[in-house]
């Protein structure tokens, strides 16, 4: 497995893989890797001749600094889970090579920036203004610079998986987006870089999420078609948790993720979001 | 010459030729073509094994839908232009094809936007609010259709060529911008598609435009070094046409576009809008 560290490098590597017809597969990640992002890379080393995974903690999709900066960084390790993946390349490039020198006062910082209009605004978009616009930005770049035919994107984040999506589509970038469905605990909970900041008691009370929207599933599945009666049981669920502070619970058009008010044959997903103690956490099922 | 009006055949021909090795080359207009748009096009067969023009005018670019309505579309004129040109394959979407059904009111339509801040922001940009993202991200798409090795874009829109230039830089796409020199008439003036719009009194006066231009880089070969003074006898050219209602003279950094107060041995560029009785018309050169 090769570790690349300059675009440039990374562009040759890849150009050379689609020369030699060799079908490029991309996982991409912020690192401290877990079983979420291993099944991505799992689902990639199958179905791809070569599969690259980025290693990107990417400052443009945070809104605080301090999260930013707290953010784990576990190189070495994640490097050796990808090795074991079966990973062919790791791109791991610096902020200064991705943005230039913006940090650094350089006169040619990188400006352009890709924006997601209405998808990329709502939900997290609302709570995280300039997220989406982050993460539209720098998945185009590495798109750009990796090359793949097909880019793995986890369930979990399903708001940014349906930003790509809409991206990939508006820009007409040459890259078969491919969803993974969401990688649980045993007690439901996501698989989240997140949770390991979680207490021991926030990390029990954190199930609820998963808990609700189970509990949607089940209700919706017994014949409850009114959108706001299912948010309300949902959010009582959440609340009912003391550690548990909710941003939102939705009900929303899969595609569009505009709110429902009363299901029909349409595909509809249910999103959550809440902080449990200091950590924000988001999870969501189709109902 | 083929005539392409679906991104998804484009992107086939275009793949198909990418696999067979060829190099492939691209000019994109608006159409109503002139001697300005046709230099590009012989730079594009000369340097390039194939090479595609498109044909699209950008309603994203414009600012009022006055100006989009009465643009010229000599569609078959062009066409046989481009066939005499050399030219492989016209690209001819129409604005669904490009931008979904925004128009029409759809439930997916495109709403993708690439910004470059800064660059996009000065000159025209502040006149013509919105007209750098529009060019941005119809850019983008279209080199994602086309994929081409080079892209050939004319002097004459200079701040366009810059905008261009760092949007490649900045989202690492693997493509050539190859920077092709204004094209004039006798009296100097640059070639553009809105000349043809100008009263034969109006046609006589922005000629002044080149002129004032031409004043500013015998100055500075005479030694001026002050902007202000440089800017100064530019504008006084220009505003001794009464036809001419001068908008900016600019002396900039050849590559930043920020305003230069002193000349020193960095590139310099003058540039220079006016409405001529209701038509925009800009211009620029190297100081």
């Amino acid at each position: 497995m090769r570790i690349v560290d300059t675009p440039e490098a990374m562009q040759l590597l890849s150009r050379s893989w689609r020369h030699d017809e060799q079908l490029v597969g991309f996982v991409p990640t912020m690192g401290a890797l877990h079983d979420g992002h291993l099944s991505l890379a799992r689902a990639a080393r199958e179905q791809c001749d070569r599969f690259v995974a980025s290693i990107f903690v990417n400052p443009l999709q945070f809104e605080a600094r301090e999260d930013l900066e707290k953010y784990e960084r576990p190189f070495d390790r994640d490097c050796r889970l990808l090795r074991e993946a079966g990973c062919d390349a790791v791109f791991a490039p610096s902020v200064e090579a991705m943005y230039g020198a913006r940090t650094t006062g350089s006169a040619r910082p990188a400006r352009t920036f890709v924006e997601v209009e209405g998808l990329g605004g709502v939900l997290e978009g609302k709570t995280r203004p300039g997220h989406f616009r982050g993460v539209a930005t720098i998945v185009t770049k590495l798109f750009s610079i990796v090359g793949p035919r097909r880019a793995y994107f986890g369930e979990k984040d399903y708001q940014q998986l349906k930003v790509i999506e809409q991206m990939v589509r508006d820009l007409f970038l040459d890259v078969e987006i491919v969803p993974c469905p969401t990688v649980r605990e045993e007690d439901g909970l996501a698989l989240s870089t997140r949770n390991t900041r979680l207490t021991q008691d926030e990390r029990k009370a954190a199930a609820v999420l998963s808990r609700a929207l189970h509990e949607g599933v089940a209700l919706t599945r017994g014949g409850e078609r009114n959108a706001a009666r299912l948010i309300e049981s949902m959010r009582a669920l959440c609340e009912a948790q003391p550690l548990v502070d909710v941003q939102y619970v939705a009900v929303v058009d899969s595609e569009t993720l505009a709110p429902i008010t009363e299901l029909d044959d349409r595909p509809v997903r249910a999103l959550v979001a809440a902080s449990v103690g200091d950590t924000h956490l988001i999870d969501n099922m189709a109902l």
